[in-house]
């Protein structure tokens, strides 16, 4: 699907020839081996189901690549959809404590609606919280989602912010699964080693700690047949995160909200049916 | 032994309270439990057996963390006597090609003999003749066994080198594991990051690649049984990097030699029995 | 603890010189080590901690050894003790579908509140209900919770039932954990092969299906501690099994109805404190 | 492949629709996906090679299957083509002991060539001299490459003789991998079990060791790359096993060789270009 590179997806930079997948009509190569049959209820459980395509399976990823056991804590940076997600998967998976890092309400609100403990950075360090919650000594598992446009509580970007706070709060021998988006050029940033794609981190404690760090893209279809089976018997429920239902062509609109992260605009559904009318849950 | 933190080791900065093991009596807390009982033949290879305390571990354990398997291609960064313990393990792990980095003739010619591919990087560069000899895709799998004090070809520290070395090196999805030691303070060097124990980290790649990164030393009792057996049925010849065998109160001239990477001295064996004469293998 | 064989246990018949743990005093060996801290709610969560000593941990390890994965289906056979403990590690696992088989409606019941679907075999093919509720597939794991004196619908001991019907009941590439006890030796059996420990086993379809089996008496260490947690934070309720609450001395009388499956004995916990008095949950 | 079942083979009876491999030409099915491309040496090597499609996988399979690590002892029972190239592929994993279970002279010889211990079971109890070999405590992995027409010393088939013997063999807690074909009916049998692919089995024993079976036909596709990379670079030599060459139109004769393990013939290469005299190695 993609000569040359690791892996494939459709409307991702780089990724191969496919653009994205917000359209009337999709296109999809070897339709036979990619799609999943949905269940008898896929009508009724629709927007659970489309978490399938991408969001859920990333924030399952992130716990398989950090390797989540029942019974582990587990620190999430980043309570957008995919955190989230990883907060939900962590949860299916029996983890005993989940902490979601992020400082937006309306998401934190939703992270505690899945079962995690919220942790607002706005309010306190994050990594100090977390290891008061862990008796100092820091979460077996962490996950990154957010990517290298991480912000300090100015919200200004520095694209080590979540990687070191994690060498920080994950446990010594811990694992840190990273499915946050870093890239190897940022022409934009105003810091020269972000430019470069390069990152100020803190390999030595990193190393002194024992830690483990996996990353890349989520392998969907190794994920998304096990996760339609949670949605159909009820034990997962990936909607949980939508906040609007809106036209294909309210879609512009619907991206800049999701973009300046305003408030109560967690995700978005977009029914390519134009006819039905916005909704908002 | 080392309350508050993960592991301890005889002779290790900051990792419990045990000074180093080059003595003529040892102290052994939990001998029961921490010796390993040697074969008949102790005494014969005891220059084999010698290694199972740190060396062959530890090379043996970067190829764990690395996950090399039957068949893969291996690049190891270092060719002390870590890297060449690595490159041994490699080997008798079923490894298809092994590729040593270093710019040292004495232990580049040691790898050799392990079966491994000399890639001096003061001749051109080493991420060009790894990419040259693996089709242009990069090793499967890759070691980083220099650590925070490795040198560029003019002998100057940047302690980012192996690992942003290693990114380029090692294909898409590849594991690289990391026993060379970094450190969270380093106070002596010039680079303000290094000070700090940071490193100036090509994360963008490292993520695109989808790549892994295991560190941390060796769990020496994990590994020493298996490969204490490997040495008895001569499956594993570890003795093959000694170049000296001296007596105890040699050592100190023994240590600044290996220090300054002397030509010839890949590895010194210390008798506690002074009656031992000056040897050179 | 249990020189010449694997493992040790207390109580266990040829494991160890370590008679059973119902007692008002317990010697622990290697207290140190073997102890588990509890957590501050200890007292108050007693009957939920006992679990961690034995029954819990081995219905863990069944799904260990089934090597359980969320989304998975599970068919577990046995609901006494250890069988409903299995059926609780795979629903913390995030199992999608639990199915418990027995002929008791007590236990069934219970199985039932732990979120499994019964299967009762006196009402027809356990087998035929298993394939029936996973599209005639077999369920992706499967756990044997009963041992060498599993019964027919009539009450009549074979003891390959389980295992032959687990091999038809779990799809093909399906792995098998067995916990339920068989011995090498059974002199009372009316069967030859039973006698000798033998068994009259379906190797064939075991092995044209590519399943697997993993067997062996649960290693408690390694899950009690995560298990703990899970109890601490509410995610692991085990004392649901318990039927009974006695005194220690009436613990012949407690055996004598656990053993007969008297209708309500699903589980007995004994107060070494004689001044309890006998209660019913 | 072949709907409603867990894999496909060519040749394999029951295993799709497609008839055996030998032949002038070969129909393969979505050539694109399940065609191997052969390195520059591949008519050089093009008897090592050819082992790919089928013995060589199946042989390191048994490995896997058996989870055979750096260090460990194996033993494997079974000389004929894929208990041969279990020994090989054991002997590239770094295993320290392999010993090959047998009585047939030709094929114990070949074994010994690939680095193992040769056990004449026609000259006294193989397990007894696994043990001996072992200091009692038996091998760490076993592998079965036999099957179910397992015959004891007298030439009598009894299906259940290997994996007996490998349950006392293979020592506490070690896994057993089984790639010998069992069969879910065997009708000529005299044995009524065997009749219904049933099997006396020690259960009793193989539970109380904690043991492990795994089974099921290889994954080719798994395995053929690595494999093929490990011939290319003369780290694995399947061909050693081959006995004789002969043109296609042989192959009656040559099978009927073969089936009667007539001295000599251990593995015949089929040559489709008629033009070939025969030739034995």
């Amino acid at each position: 699907m993609n000569p040359g590179m690791a892996g494939a997806a459709y409307g991702f930079a780089g990724m191969g020839p496919y653009s994205g997948g917000q359209a009337e009509y999709l296109r999809v190569p070897y339709g036979d081996f990619n799609c999943l049959k949905l269940p008898e209820d896929a009508i009724e459980k629709e927007n659970d189901y489309v978490m399938l395509s991408d969001i859920f399976p990333t924030g399952y990823h992130a716990t398989e690549l950090a390797n989540v056991q029942p019974g582990d804590s587990v620190v999430i940076y980043g309570a957008g959809p995919v955190g989230l997600m990883a907060a939900h998967s962590a949860s299916i998976k029996g983890a005993s404590q989940i902490m979601v890092v992020d400082n937006h309400e309306d998401r934190l609100k939703l992270a505690e609606e899945f079962g995690a403990i919220a942790i607002d950075f706005s309010k306190g360090s994050a990594v100090q919280q977390v290891l008061e919650l862990t008796k100092g000594i820091g979460a077996d598992k962490g996950c990154e989602c957010v990517g290298y446009q991480c912000c300090d509580k100015h919200g200004t970007e520095h694209s080590n912010i979540t990687m070191n706070e994690l060498v920080q709060a994950v446990k010594a021998t811990g694992s840190i699964g990273v499915v946050g988006v870093f890239v190897p050029k940022d022409p934009k940033s105003k810091d020269p080693l972000q430019n470069e794609g390069h990152m100020d981190f803190d390999f030595g404690n990193f190393w002194m700690k024992g830690q483990r760090i996996a990353t890349g893209q989520a392998n969907v279809k190794s994920y998304n047949r096990q996760l339609c089976t949670l949605i159909s018997v009820g034990k997962a429920k990936p909607s949980l995160i939508i906040s609007h239902e809106l036209p294909l062509d309210e879609a512009p609109e619907a991206y800049k909200h999701f973009d300046a992260r305003d408030n109560g605009w967690t995700k978005v559904i977009l029914h390519p049916n134009s006819a039905l009318k916005s909704s908002k849950k």
